[in-house]
């Protein structure tokens, strides 16, 4: 039986026996496996589901004249409700799993029976939401005040996963920057370690 | 009587008599004027507490370099915890009153107190919280996906009040360009304009 669901609340509250049992219940029918590649959402399409990533990496990424543009991962323990969802127009980007992911998927209305048998969840939900809130306000920062340099060296010390994880085009486009200037900034930052090693 | 929280509350959920009494009481503690040019943050300093802005405008900024750096407006209805008072470290940031402003202001002990004697405020904070994930996510994506022009078009379509209210150097900031570039800008698509309607 997957417990990835009660793993996730018990980080945030201590749940009693019944909600156990509920929350082993739910994950039964919300958590399925996605192989890599599969694509959750594309453009254009409309989704009412909230996804949550217990295994794996998901992408967000845009199609501008045929070129793909990243803009956010999501890995373990992390949520995203498309912009489609909340503003219930066809979506402007596509979704994709990076990697094999284990993924809960839900709507309002699963939702809306979720927290009438187990209130508490709402609870949950607003501090995973100020989390996801602080977590993206430092995210808007970042990409404002920082060069590209600073913006990998950034993503090194908060990110070091999504670096070894993520194909190196993907992180490029991610910072902004063209796979070249990656590699170049990388060249750059690896010299300067050499040297101060030496 | 100041009305503010009641208002704002009243947005999300309706509210009994008994709720509507004790959020009148609240407001007349926790709401207070503060004249534009005053700085609710300043870089170093840490807070605990986040800003709720009933009237006015408030502005993040980043020194750098002796220039200032504009990454966020908070206007009427929306809220704004400081990462300081998330990861507790010193603000990288300043926080100034664009406008006369009216903020209430709270910390994590007056949140829990209001929780505990109006616990469907809890719900309240969980919607708003959901609002800004969304507002923040469509705002990362549009700064990495669209070019200046495209930015500001879309800043006069989702936030023409901004363009009026806020000095034109600091939505340039906003926009990660020079205000000259701005100027060049507005004047393009004035051009644009006039040949469309001539």
């Amino acid at each position: 039986m997957n417990n990835y669901l009660l793993d996730f609340v018990s980080k945030y509250i201590e749940v009693t026996e019944q909600e156990k049992k509920f929350l082993l219940e739910c994950a039964e029918v919300t958590v399925k496996f996605y192989p890599k590649g599969t694509v959750l959402l594309k453009e254009g399409q409309i989704t009412y589901k909230s996804f949550m990533v217990f295994r794996g990496c998901i992408r967000i990424f845009y199609n501008i004249e045929g070129k793909e543009k990243t803009t956010a991962f999501y890995t373990e323990m992390e949520g995203l409700t498309p912009n489609c969802a909340n503003n219930h127009k066809p979506s402007e980007y596509y979704i994709d799993c990076l990697e094999d992911c284990l993924i809960a998927s839900s709507t309002p209305e699963i939702e809306m029976k979720f927290n009438k048998q187990f209130p508490r969840f709402e609870i949950v939900c607003k501090m995973v939401s100020e989390e996801q809130v602080f977590r993206q306000a430092l995210e808007i920062n970042s990409f404002k005040i920082l060069n590209p340099e600073q913006r990998y060296i950034k993503l090194q010390e908060d990110r070091p996963d999504l670096i070894q994880r993520v194909p190196q085009q993907h992180i490029a486009s991610f910072l902004g920057i063209t796979p070249q200037s990656l590699s170049r900034i990388r060249a750059r930052l690896k010299d300067k370690t050499s040297s101060v090693t030496c």
